[in-house]
């Protein structure tokens, strides 16, 4: 695949941004690509790996040459990197982001963005529970989503740029607005994960029941919860706290779901638990056959703990 | 490994059973296995793969001659399968069962066990998402734990009996006693699993977000749920109906944890969410440890989709 950007600057070196080097060294996407991290050491650990071509020491160096500067940080902190970097941004330059909520990092970003600058906000949605500039790899967004979620004046030539980088990245690509991608993501992703968390804080709170009896039989079913618990807590809080209203709407919705259901177990009313645990079978198939999972039994583990 | 069993006989012809028959093939540790199941389809299946060396059409007539009878049923139907093969059980036989409930199942299936039988009750956490006499294979409980739930009064060397098959089989062994397992498994199975049915069950309700949306961005965490909530539904109908009192209890704890977390998204208490989703990794890195599960980034299945 051809390059596609001349510079590219990444502002945060975390799971995305670090697997983004990789993707586009893997397809040979970008002439150079820089990068910046807040933190002392991950840059330390970022010039130890060889992550990017240059580390730089402020946000503003690492973005002022840069064709296409992507905002790879917690979504709590995008504003003040917007205000930090938007002096300092080149003519016709694009800036992103891969933040995990819309509406609030458009609100917080685009009034730093300045005119002659392009904005082409936009969300992979890929990640494992591991974080740091360590934790990417080429891989993680082959076959999965990469929603983007143009503003409305933005010329298109920009955002067509950014899709074929993303393609080139390995990702399928969509478009919605802000506000509907926050609900769809309340549904597939922020509320999945406040209840994982949920479940793994009761295990460890009961007295009756030890943590290594939680540990050993994990396998029962547990275990599928304690990955996305595992996941960053710093990106995590920024999420709830700016995706308020939407996941809130979902939560009441599954409690009031759940307390049917909870219901129905103290009635002793099995055709009501029997019918809602065959309606949940059809969605799974549809991920399979969406290719989105693999229907290896256990996730294929059994396999992976062998090797 | 040597033969610990001349003949056994598994009532029941899903996941578990089949698991059983490959996993005591592989170590020798059967003379020969019987079967028997309710539906004529799954017996003819059962026959076609040659899964037993012989598969009867009474439960009466599986059991009458066996060393060990497996009730591999889900656990509602316990009863009346004990209360069938009860009058026809060998002296000295073991029943044992592999129910995920242990309390009512004792109650329903111990007064059908004749004087001179042993009754050793057993529950492997192990499972995947797949059902039926296909389903099964030899690695199923390989590092996963059995727990014995010996009955009192029992004679010790009927268990330790038991034990040595399932440790042929590749299981780790735990013995406690019903009321407690029943506990630890609302926590680690049970509660997680309806939360999981809800969480599917209500993204499949929702008229703003699409099927299709659902699916597609699966990746971003409720894909974890998916699995779990694709499992055997009579099954799981018959665990909430037998264990109601422990998962009632756990629910209650739940969704007082879930009512503090949405106070903190709604308050916008960054601090309370950060702090509870840095407690629960540690969790995770023990389930880890224990070998209960792997540290491979997205469960190691972005390779396992291109093989």
């Amino acid at each position: 695949m051809a390059q596609i950007y001349d510079r590219v600057a990444l502002i945060g070196l975390g799971l995305i941004a670090s697997s983004m080097c990789h993707a586009m060294r893997r397809a040979g996407l970008a002439g150079e690509i820089v990068g910046y991290a807040r933190s002392a050491e991950t840059r330390h650990t970022a010039r130890e790996i060889g992550l990017c071509d240059h580390i730089y020491d402020t946000a503003a160096e690492a973005a002022k040459d840069a064709d296409l500067v992507v905002l790879c940080v917690p979504v709590g902190a995008m504003e003040s990197v917007a205000q930090e970097i938007g002096p300092f941004l080149k003519q016709g330059a694009t800036v992103s982001d891969v933040g995990s909520v819309k509406r609030t990092v458009i609100e917080a970003v685009g009034p730093h963005i300045p005119e002659g600058v392009h904005f082409v906000p936009a969300h992979p949605l890929a990640g494992t529970e591991h974080s740091g500039p360590r934790s990417g790899f080429a891989e993680l967004f082959d076959n999965r989503f990469c929603i983007i979620v143009p503003v409305e004046g933005t010329d298109r030539a920009a955002i067509d740029r950014l899709i074929d980088l993303w393609r080139g990245m390995g990702a399928l690509i969509d478009e919605m607005d802000a506000e509907h991608h926050d609900l769809v993501l309340a549904v597939t992703s922020h509320t999945p994960h406040l209840i994982a968390y949920t479940m793994v804080g009761v295990a460890d709170d009961l007295r009756r029941v030890t943590d290594s009896e939680v540990i050993k039989y994990s396998a029962a079913g547990f275990r599928d919860f304690t990955r996305i618990a595992a996941s960053d807590p710093v990106m995590w809080r920024d999420v709830f706290l700016n995706n308020k209203e939407a996941t809130l709407e979902i939560l009441g919705r599954f409690t009031e779901e759940l307390f049917a259901l909870q219901r129905a177990i103290r009635q002793g009313d099995g055709d009501h638990l029997h019918d809602y645990f065959t309606r949940t079978r059809a969605i799974r198939r549809g991920i399979i056959e969406a290719g989105q999972d693999t229907d290896a039994p256990d996730f294929g583990r059994v396999k992976a703990r062998k090797e």
